[in-house]
């Protein structure tokens, strides 16, 4: 296959390294084209163990320099998983719904951190940032695939959808702050971009309550991640311990 | 003064960026040694407030793209504070340790959201990465212009100086869960590397409770910001709403 550098419109995406490649391949591997390998790879448990899943998978390994050069030219990565984009369904359990994120390193952290708290259904509203952005399938650190998402339009049509989940959109201007808040489930948890956060509108939807965390007004805000894990921990603290 | 790039022995540090240098000349104008501005420069409101505070503390404005060039090669920054390092004490109000930080940005973002819960006081446990550091300042978004920090060469060091707060180690071998702690204050957060976590002797600390904050198997860690954010949000929930 040809080697080219990700874009939002291949049919290919990439998990960049070992640990991320192994997860890949425990947890996709219908989806995994082949693997990639460096001449600077070591023999090593994990190798080893890669090998194991490729020849169960009957998943080709192919050592290509060009492949390094090309999808990870900073070169601390000897292995690249190649895998075919899929599509997810969401369930009807709880979900985190991200309206117009627009950068890859929060996007896979706050994957990572769902996946953390047992949080596995994703609604993205688009304008947003591409899952399957390998810088995504990397913060991630493979979360991504264990999560369900979907792609809307507009939160009108995930509302839709979804019109049973009681909504918590997380806004500054909220007046319920999220230590009073007992999440009804399923539930929603929703948010805004990084830098203007949810439309006023979001204060006025059906079945919701805006919801704040506090923070002193030394910070503008916290960061998006940290605002999602807050609540996914918030939301989610009774299952555990 | 000479310009050069930031290197952790210099007696300079950076503030890269517009809000960055406004924070910096609001908060310690006495450590300011210049303001360099590039010539693509807008004359806007940031900018005529950025030039009152200079004014009012005499400090200097130079135009210089050698400076821009030399210590922000990509270019998306039009203002840059010099300032001399400053030293701090704790005080013995709640604090956060840091055992062994290594990577910048989550240095900057755990200052953020420290300083977001009024949590003042950071102990850092060397080696660590270098406060100062210029991506250090920029990922704390002015935060660290409003924390108190200083670095132990040991844990024992800090625990002999601060014995009578309450040591929560986080650890994922800890037993009890975070939902089951009442913080007693004053405490000390304390988290370990981002890679290897604290050492297992932590686990004995004299007047202590390790602490785990649960997650599901599916991954192998919350990130270090978003477990120090967790910790510091129950730390300190009940100060709110």
């Amino acid at each position: 296959m040809k080697i080219q550098r990700y874009k939002r419109n291949n049919d290919y995406s990439y998990a960049l390294g070992m640990t991320l490649t192994i997860e890949l391949l425990k947890t996709k591997p219908q989806y995994v084209e082949l693997v990639y390998i460096s001449q600077r790879i070591e023999e090593n448990e994990n190798y080893r163990y890669l090998k194991k899943l490729c020849l169960e998978n009957s998943i080709a390994i192919e050592k290509s320099e060009k492949a390094f050069n090309i999808l990870s030219p900073k070169g601390n990565c000897f292995v690249i998983g190649v895998f075919r984009k899929f599509d997810t369904q969401l369930d009807s359990d709880n979900h985190i719904v991200l309206v117009n994120p627009s950068d890859t390193g929060n996007m896979g952290t706050i994957i990572r951190t769902a996946i953390g708290f047992n949080i596995t259904n994703l609604a993205i509203v688009s304008p947003a940032v591409d899952i399957f952005d390998p810088k995504v399938v990397r913060a991630s650190m493979g979360a991504l695939f264990h999560i369900n998402f979907k792609y809307y339009e507009d939160f009108s049509c995930y509302e839709a959808e979804f019109s049973s989940h009681s909504k918590y959109p997380f806004m500054l201007k909220a007046s319920t702050p999220i230590q009073n808040v007992n999440f009804a489930k399923p539930f929603a948890l929703v948010f805004g971009n990084e830098a203007t956060g949810l439309p006023d509108s979001f204060s006025e939807l059906h079945d919701s309550v805006p919801v704040v965390i506090p923070h002193s007004d030394n910070i503008d805000s916290l960061n998006l991640p940290m605002a999602t894990g807050i609540a996914m921990f918030s939301a989610t603290k009774d299952n555990w311990g």
